[in-house]
């Protein structure tokens, strides 16, 4: 005999889009009435969340990574039985790819290539890489390093996370042979760097990490990835790092002025790659929470601890 | 009691590369003198290859994919006990890793991003795409296939792998889970293909695989990768496909006609990358053989299937 299936219920609006849908569903559980249903994903703000929830509801799935404005509204303090979570992580795995693109681009010398009218083959070929056998140093091992490990794993790199611990860095998809290193002792991986993603946290102990003298550690081939928070690389180094040849390029998703003014140096490096901090564009943001949330209704109907908990005693 | 190491003997001469060493121990073995051998790991042509091995000598291990220089040469009629193994697969890890690098690049629109000299964050955002949850078709399920197919699944897309016989593709790294379709139903894959790579052999029944028909049926959104062979796309089609936006872009190692000539319009379309068919380049391959004979010794070691044998009578 089949157990019930466990209710969800999807807010506010119907129908309920579908993605939402999907993801319940494949996530091993049955599209509910909110009066039945004992989860409940929200799709919306706080604005329009119920004032009042039924005693049946254990758990909410809220949209947003941040939730100051959810704490401001009063909603966890209302709803003191009911469990939150948030999307805390949900973007992590775009903004990964968004690194692996940048580091590939410049490892296979693409903005050079772009730039040619003429096939010039030998010339070409010294200057295309691979990231089989190289090492690449994940600066911050939060959600997006954690994410673009297994992007990095199947490619023959060999990755070494940085954390504050030092603790193993674990989760889907990460080999038990990942070596992870304390940020104390940052200054003992640069000489076996290849290349460095930077993903951590903006902080005053993480201030202009990329500086002139980690620069001169790396090597000519060395690519260096910033998809965190500009403020994590000493802009006026790293111009001088790319100008002289120092390291082989910079492809930046974030950069320290933000925006990066008309005129800046940045811009015409041939070895720098500059996005606009679009490595998780509005567009891709639902599809992402979707897959979060197909996640989140696996781990509760298998009563496993659910993704990204809110603690409102903690404040996030 | 261990049992003794097998020997492996490196040639032609001494010292043996350091990467050839490192394969031979980390596959389990010792570096052994060719008297006291079971194996030879061969770096050299076949005009300097030894008239005579002695019996004990099982296995050879060639550096070339292609071996014919080898059946002119007479090599395997004279050595007719031992059991030689090609460098076949061992570059395609590369290959692969350019059409990803090709593919990322297009999908999270860097040529477009490498020409600005400004922010414009809102013009870039709805341009900036994602391979998760897309569907990506590989023609040709050989070595190239084989290894782009476990880089993709981290990224979250959806694989489709074409051959000829429609038997699922296998192999180190791929799920089971992984769509298989035979080329005699290609037509049905392009509905729901978001892009493509192209990485089958060239023959009479690839040419101009991809041809008007096809780039028809893909999306504004697809991007088309060839790393395979220029034949298999018609390039007038896909220029005018480019020109027309009918897809989103194209990037290309190979192209027809090759070298791709000065002016033509491959080198000024904005949604063209060129490579001038360097995705294995000469100082990538000696690290890849390398990675194959590793591979191999430890399958020797434990008496496994050998990875590219040899058939003299088959011919390759």
């Amino acid at each position: 005999m089949n157990r019930p299936a466990v209710g969800i219920a999807i807010g506010p609006g119907e129908p309920p889009p579908a993605l939402l849908e999907k993801a319940v569903v494949e996530g091993g559980a049955a599209l509910a009435d909110l009066g039945e249903a004992r989860g409940l994903i929200w799709a919306g703000g706080p604005g329009e969340f119920p004032d009042e929830l039924p005693d049946t509801i254990e758990w909410v799935q809220l949209p947003a990574a941040g939730v100051e404005d959810w704490f401001t509204a009063g909603i966890f303090a209302r709803h003191p039985k009911a469990q939150f979570t948030s999307a805390a992580g949900a973007f992590a795995a775009s903004v990964a790819e968004h690194a692996l693109a940048l580091l590939l681009a410049g490892v296979r010398y693409l903005p050079e290539h772009l730039r040619a009218a003429s096939w010039r083959q030998q010339d070409f070929f010294p200057h295309v890489g691979s990231l089989r056998g190289k090492t690449v140093t994940i600066v911050g091992a939060g959600g997006i390093g954690r994410a673009l490990i297994p992007m990095l794993v199947p490619l023959g790199a060999h990755v070494i996370a940085v954390n504050r611990s030092g603790r193993p860095v674990t989760g889907p998809g990460i080999p038990e042979t990942i070596e992870t290193i304390s940020t104390d002792h940052l200054s003992r991986v640069w000489p076996r760097t290849d290349h460095v993603v930077v993903a951590a946290p903006a902080t005053a102990a993480t201030n202009h990490l990329i500086g002139a003298d980690v620069l001169a550690r790396l090597k000519p081939s060395s690519w260096v990835i910033n998809v965190a928070r500009g403020s994590l690389i000493d802009t006026d180094a790293l111009v001088a790092a790319l100008a002289s040849g120092a390291i082989a390029g910079a492809g930046l998703d974030v950069t320290e002025p933000e925006p990066l003014p008309d005129g800046h140096p940045l811009w015409v490096l041939p070895n720098a790659i500059v996005t606009p901090h679009d490595s998780n564009p509005p567009q891709l943001r639902f599809a992402a929470f979707a897959d979060h949330v197909g996640a989140n209704v696996q781990r509760f109907v298998e009563g496993k601890d659910l993704l990204a908990p809110i603690d409102p005693d903690r404040g996030y």
